[in-house]
């Protein structure tokens, strides 16, 4: 299905400041250098003025994203003005949950490791550290094999986008058996730390499971300690850009 | 909570050598290369002129802090001159801490990764080997809920600093449920070093439980073991410092 | 055995173009940047031209190896002037291969760690996610102790190597009990996908099975999803090769 | 104990070319990059001109050792023309080796973190992967609360020196109970590759362990295989030697 809407230039793209490309482009490298995203995986975000569009790289390495790779899409996720660049297989996860979520600014997508296992298994992720309050209970599995059978795995079309964003409804987050997880958020830095701290609570989790019993936050716990978190997404956003100029860029 | 003590200006700071302060910029960067730290978590000293301060930085990532990110509290936790600067919320678990404890001249908080599991389960943490001497026996959990319910699980105030630091007594280290650990010393190297082999034993112990039973430093082979390495603390600190100019200084 | 046709001089090298050569030697460093080799394991190519040949490096580690170092092997494992550069003693596995297998054209051999536990052990490695989804259903071992009995474990001759193509049969990769693994390709790029992909897919089945009951791709998944990624292999390959420039290339 | 010969000088040293010496603090440094060594640890090498010496730096975290810290040392554990520089206290691990086992030129002393487990439970290591055949069979744990009760665990006398060489007895490796472990070889290069894949053995053990039950390599498969592998000692070792310019060195 790439490259379909390559050429289809249904309208112009919607005139904005550089700003949010900038840091979708940092969000691209920052989730490579923390291991989220590998050469697979994809984060986009919200149009900053035409809330009906959004960004996301051309089909490429997360690492490998510049502001001249991003493109801009519609909610049925067709490229506008494309110029012939090959988009994302997937870009219909993003298109489906900016239509059905306008909470929503920014959206990861990842194949991050320690949260394969808890898709695979009947074991539900939950907080077990305050750093992943966000996650509230348990975090939700989205299985394909329901909707559409047999499978490439992938969410090729927006008929599977929209099955998967009604699936996620109002979460921050829900995992998709035997393929990734997907975080949402309300700017690219929180959508970014919690694709981040996903990742962290499933290898502490996992861990932790092999101890003993554990002692999870309670829903009181998470409620509080997320909206604690959400005082200061920034630090660890300012860290991961200062850090990309030292090792992490590879353009 | 954050900023309240901001324009503040209770007294004036004391003047002092600036080495402690070198020193503590540099295990910022150090407890970030080990990974102990990573955007959050922070590390304070006592103040080398007057006992009643402490030196802790603005609320920022460790592995940023410079020397002008560090302030000076007293032991209510309040900035003296803070300039405008915020602090870090859980301030009061270092303000605490140096009240109860004039032996204590730096701590360390963190929520390094292999200790987490370790709070959230009922196997106590135990030295496996003779670097982590200094844990001595079982490891304290202190479990926030018993003392104030539902809580975002932060030491966000000076009672709840008080609180921790009662329970800590005279360790040189305890773990907070669903939260992270700290650990203390007689100088910034030791705390560090505490720091660093607190995450290593706990990482130890987890593989070793997993292979049998686990044959544990007796409190007799501990005792020995620790005033053995606090000969040596000096020699990871003098590697770790020189590291710092080469790859982890991100100022 | 190794050296052992070192002056063999049986023929000429065949004439090609270099940017096959140019690509194994990317390969080599790659496989090292990625973990799947460290000083030891190797990788070689079809000769572009003369289908009867292949090129793999002299006897080195895979992250030092240079274009020079790369020599030319008829289908028996003779070097084509030698020049007295002295052979991996394992080059049997590649020459046999390509000798069975006209589809392949890149083999990867390697001792990546997460994959020799289940060489050694009865569960049988089956794809957990689709970017392992071209491994398809059990992932055969070899055993050569029921080949060869008492053994120094190495495929160091033609008919050891004809005896492990033989149980490879048409399968993308085979494990070998107590040493390693191999991974063929039709590219270079996909023989080196398939071989951090097998490392990576060891890795999280290894975990997921300490969480509990495992739901693996169907076999109708993988097919659809293997064809599916066989579109995306260039992406990695892309992102690697941008990463040898920055911080892997040692020569 | 420390210090307690720094101005013993009980001989002038004895006159040798400088490649050993090399070759050392080049060992040092490689311990160090593949984290075999931390801050602590160990590497010495027989003096290569006159066997009953042998050269070992004074106290200092591997990774900053230079020619000039390399101290001589006779097989009592005196430094010879020491200069004032503090030895390590665990020096007669070297000294009552190279006493006993006139094969070994070069030993290894490190807490590398996967051997650790198997020192502190009942679980015998055993080679589990080719790489690993020198190990043979079980590997013997030295148990110093059997030797001399309560200790500090330390290795740091003559006595304890020789009760530990004569457990060692002629095996190239041996764990101790809450420490660490020793390996030694006939060559800097291959005490330091057996100090490698000793690590990488206990990982790939422990983590094959928990899949399922090993088929270890037999008795005649181990010789066979250290046997061929000794012949390719060189392979990692000038692959770490490059590594050093690029990446490692510290001083």
């Amino acid at each position: 299905m790439d490259g379909e809407n390559e050429e289809s230039g249904i309208a112009m793209t919607t005139p904005s400041g550089s700003m949010t490309i900038d840091d979708l482009v940092d969000a691209n490298h920052i989730l490579y250098a923390q291991r989220v995203v590998d050469g697979y995986g994809h984060v986009s975000a919200r149009h900053d003025v035409n809330p009906g569009r959004f960004w996301l790289s051309r089909s490429l390495a997360p690492a490998l994203v510049t502001a001249d790779d991003i493109m801009e899409f519609d909610l049925d996720g067709n490229a506008v003005e494309g110029l012939g660049r090959r988009p994302y297989v997937e870009r219909f996860i993003h298109s489906e949950i900016y239509r059905r979520r306008p909470d929503v600014q920014a959206v990861v997508h990842s194949h991050s490791p320690a949260v394969i296992p808890f898709g695979v298994t009947r074991v539900p992720m939950r907080p077990i550290f305050h750093m992943a309050a966000f996650l509230g209970g348990n975090v939700p599995v989205f299985e394909i094999r329901d909707i559409a059978g047999a499978t490439d795995m992938l969410i090729s079309s927006a008929s599977l986008g929209a099955a998967f964003a009604l699936f996620l409804n109002d979460k921050p987050v829900a995992l998709m058996r035997g393929h990734g997880s997907v975080a949402v958020g309300n700017s690219i830095p929180q959508a970014v730390f919690r694709a981040v701290y996903l990742e962290v609570n499933a290898r502490l989790q996992a861990e932790a499971m092999r101890i003993g019993a554990v002692n999870f936050l309670t829903p009181g716990e998470a409620l509080l300690a997320a909206a604690a978190n959400d005082q200061h997404v920034s630090r660890p956003w300012e860290l991961w850009k200062r850090e990309l100029g030292k090792k992490t860029k590879l353009d």
